[in-house]
């Protein structure tokens, strides 16, 4: 039996929910367009690809994912879907109310999206921490690889960048297509960045207008970064860093 | 490359759009409980299944599952996910949404949750049809098998049943433990049944109460109906006779 | 004193409580088109008679009418008020909410409407049962005439059709022309059915688009059907099996 | 033929509309205790006869009556519903606009609840006003009997009192059981009244608190007021004028 | 240290929430155009200078005030600003839950945009009795000083007339510009009335509809009444009645 | 004049709109404790004085702040007010709207709250963006003074710590009581922090449990920082530099 809660019974996931030391993780991405190169699903594989080896070191609970995102700025290309931060946030209420019926305490989402579904998990997070006294905790990769992305030499968080295209060519290799990749390096934009660990003054990140989205998307096929200087055997590294860091977080909360 | 659209680069769904016909298919499921013998997420396998299988054979695209259902009566057993019915459509309505600022004009629901999920699915596809003018068809497989349930001598629709057990058993045997199904026949309950082919008077159905459903729950561990009748051959029988019906509903609309 | 709530006084409504074994009924109808040979309001006279004649037997209280319903599929012709369902819901819920604090304990709400209407009403009944701990039956005429509808001779259900215009003869004659109605027979459609007592392979109803509706509103007047095989003495006995049909469902659950 | 909406078929709705000088008069008003003389329906009764006979003096057409209103300072007495007022604002707010769809460009609401009533009114009023461009008026008794309440000999406004016992004694003398009235004197209170003519300084109307209301219900049965000062002949004449002057602001509106 | 809680540490509010009796003062007003001769802001002005000089005398406790109101009708001036009043009574209903959870156990609005800011605030009052067990007042001045205007000869209430010019003349001199103010007398209109202290047979106020506001604001810059009859004098025998008129009503709080 | 829109007439407000360019600053902040030596306003004081000084300089408008942000974490101590976060997204949408619909095409929101505001601010920006078509900046002054802060020796941004006291003592010396302050310094927490310029792994803020902030507000009246060290002097250098950062983000919009 792996750690899927989907793929066991109603008495498999009664023990499982014990053994997990009433953990549960979520895994959240988004459908929305990763450049030439990188699927569509590129930011659910993450968040799976990360839950599945971490919950199968420390013994943790998947619930099935939640494959959507919030992804307004990136509808310019097609095949993106985009779900309003308000039905996210309250489909994930609902998710954690069932889970608390049956004895969940602590719930970890993992966020393969980055810092735009940052914002609707949070207002779920503390939602369901008020509502339901539950813990909740967001691991989102962005945040919790400030240290080794430096480390390894690669540039700012963009959008389909060497980080991501790295992490997904040592995970899903077949969905990757490098050379298709365009380059759009991020520029040191005065009072501006997306990127977590961006240490100089700026604006608080808002979703790209339309209009501002589009004329991007036509630099480099939706990226920003430098998908070209992608490399598996980084990516290796990072994702060992990031399942590190997740078995940690579980492990602080089985603690509990 | 498959007919998911989370596999897709936004190039390849950009063609897929086109030559799916402005088809797009949505699996829905649940995760609730299925008896000792089968796991939470059956009713998502079997959309997923339906729409793998009839999408290669039509190339239509899949939408990423949607692997949460309403189940409010199923909470009686460990492991059981239930979402607000209008969290449900509202969440359904933005990817179609989403679809159709991308070209497509036909949504599929298929609705692996049978008369439960239906009620909410009517919400969003009407809401779909009407502000987004699209044509949305709702594929259950309970009602789309009512002939040849009859034909495979199977007995009235229940839960974890035979009709399901027996497709699970065709498609996923190794999440399927036989040995641990329990009966728990269906009787011909006067002036009641979820039924659809049901053809004698009744009352609309309305999803259990939390107290009726927890003692239906302690009979047989969850099942309405006879598991342990279930065959994989049958199984192979109704799938294929499902996915034929689908092609049918896609060809129809592609036609359009 | 008769048996609406709205004739009472308070002191009177509280010993009708009592004497009702705690049963109150709510006739739910619409404001739609039925043809140019019956008025807009059929659906609501139709539950608001059978509530009448059943509560007069079996001594119920009647909450007084909800006129209007869901019918966006019949506003291509004037005069039809179609509500949102989620609102239709919410005021109902409010009603079995006000009942409760007065010490009703089951509900049964008689749906003139077919359909459309038990949409919301399932969404409603399941939030008056969860939420107030009430029992909630949803009584609609074409779901508990299968059995009479096929001795009687009548055709498929479709919109003011033989048996609507044979039962508002018998009740309502001041209220139906005949001379005025246009017959639209209903096909065997394939994959497709509105009538709970279809037999074979369905799609599940999704009420129609604007588009379709109008284009089927210009064949006979808005009807689907043949209203002109409509007589008063089938009606008749069409109603008195309702009528019988819901004094066994208010003695069960006054049984309890 | 008689002046509601549901009595005709969608070929005569069609014509009233276009007589009826695009009109239309939605009657409103509550099931709530009016003491142990007169019915829970009074406030709707009162809405529903004036509707009638000024439709009938000035052919408008009238829309089927919301029985139910806001009376949440009510549920003291058994038998009272009361709905949400947002509930209520929507479920007019969506009549207006199925009306608007059909032709009618104003809207009479015909308050038989008073001041309650009146909060929501004024909200779906002007929602209506807004986005649906009709005209919309707020007919209500006690505001629109200001001078003949004086010239009568009445008292102030209160709560099934010799107005409100008059006009039902004239227009529904079996309904009332004057035998059981029990009077409550509205006092002169500091700083406080519901009575819409009330000349001194005053603080604005809020429905009273549950136990208040309570306290209150218990001195008279439910009455604010002197009922047995009630007399047919003077109820003649109230709902003479109040007929007069619906049928001058259909008048009014028509000449637009 | 004065009344605002917005100016004391925690320690300080504590201490003051005894103090004030557990009474606490929300002043309300609105952005809104008030002629050519006043400020935008001049009803949250009326309604922080009330509170202020009420609260010093009685002691109450003063939150900071909400500048914003309803005023769809004055859109058709720069400078307002309009809030959804559903949107008004949720952040009222916040505030007072927050003082709640402090120990605050009675409340008092201060509208100081008369009739149109009343409408939700009875919304948001009921609400907060019904679910906080709160007492609350709405203290409107144009309510609470329907003798003193008598006796000081003004004409109805109107918009920017000489009732708020003399009151914004006493207390915010700087703010008013007499010279041009623009005279647009209120006429006796048949069967209509914003004036709270309107003795004749009127209909309910809804505000205006955006093209009769437009043509209105253009006859005298957006007033309604004689505002060069204004004067300072009287402003303050107005005020003064108002202040202590407030102060009246939260002793007879304390008292309780 | 001054810059506020509630002071200006609405001819001074439409001419105002021209001159500045079309931009409009909108102070956010909160009342929420700041241990014992700062008052509950801290936040809107903070978001009032930047506004102020900037509008100044830059000729920019000011709208009236809104003084209530969202803080579930802070109370525990008396006095705060938190708002949910979807009520002051809607309410910011609002005041959006209505400047909007007068020619104000640029809103730079000026979050004196921090961390926690900047959650709906995210949402409301991006409404506002896509439904209005306006750019919409967020100024944070812990975002904005991340090179400052350091170049001033200051430690981690906390709560009512050495920066917010300093910045506080320099613009607002008689709300602050030094005396009062009690220290509570950040500590380097393993996988935390709501410094936005923490440049090590982390996990996304979420909103304190009550528990959780109940203890810490417990070891020095709720702050975590050293207050002890602020210094009016570093406030000056720390406010000119956000005045400057907010004159340049206001040119920018303007150039525009």
């Amino acid at each position: 039996m792996n750690q899927w809660l989907q793929d066991m019974s109603w008495e498999e996931a009664k023990k499982a929910i014990q053994n997990a030391g009433k953990v549960a993780i979520l895994p959240v991405g988004s459908v929305e367009q990763h450049g030439c190169h990188m699927p569509l699903g590129t930011d659910s594989y993450v968040a799976i690809t990360l839950a599945e080896d971490a919950a199968k070191e420390a013994g943790a609970l998947i619930v099935p994912p939640l494959w959507f995102g919030w992804s307004p700025h990136h509808m310019v290309r097609p095949g993106t879907i985009t779900i309003r931060p308000e039905i996210l946030s309250e489909i994930t209420f609902d998710i954690a109310a069932s889970l608390s019926h049956h004895g969940i305490r602590k719930l970890i989402m993992i966020n393969g999206h980055r810092i735009v579904n940052v914002v609707w998990m949070q207002l779920a997070a503390e939602k369901i921490q008020r509502e339901l006294d539950m813990a909740v905790k967001i691991f989102d990769p962005a945040y919790m690889s400030k240290e080794i992305v430096k480390d390894l030499g690669f540039g700012a968080v963009g959008h389909a960048e060497e980080i991501e295209t790295s992490h997904m060519m040592y995970r899903y290799p077949d969905l990757v297509n490098l050379a298709l990749a365009k380059d759009n390096p991020v520029k040191d934009a005065h009072l501006y960045s997306v990127d977590p660990s961006y240490e100089k003054d700026t604006l608080c990140y808002v979703p790209s207008t339309y209009a501002h989205a589009k004329k991007n998307a036509e630099i480099a096929g939706g990226t920003s970064g430098e998908p070209t200087k992608a490399d598996a055997q980084k990516g290796k590294s990072y994702h060992e860093h990031l399942v590190k860091r997740l078995v940690e977080v579980i492990e602080t909360l089985r603690e509990r």
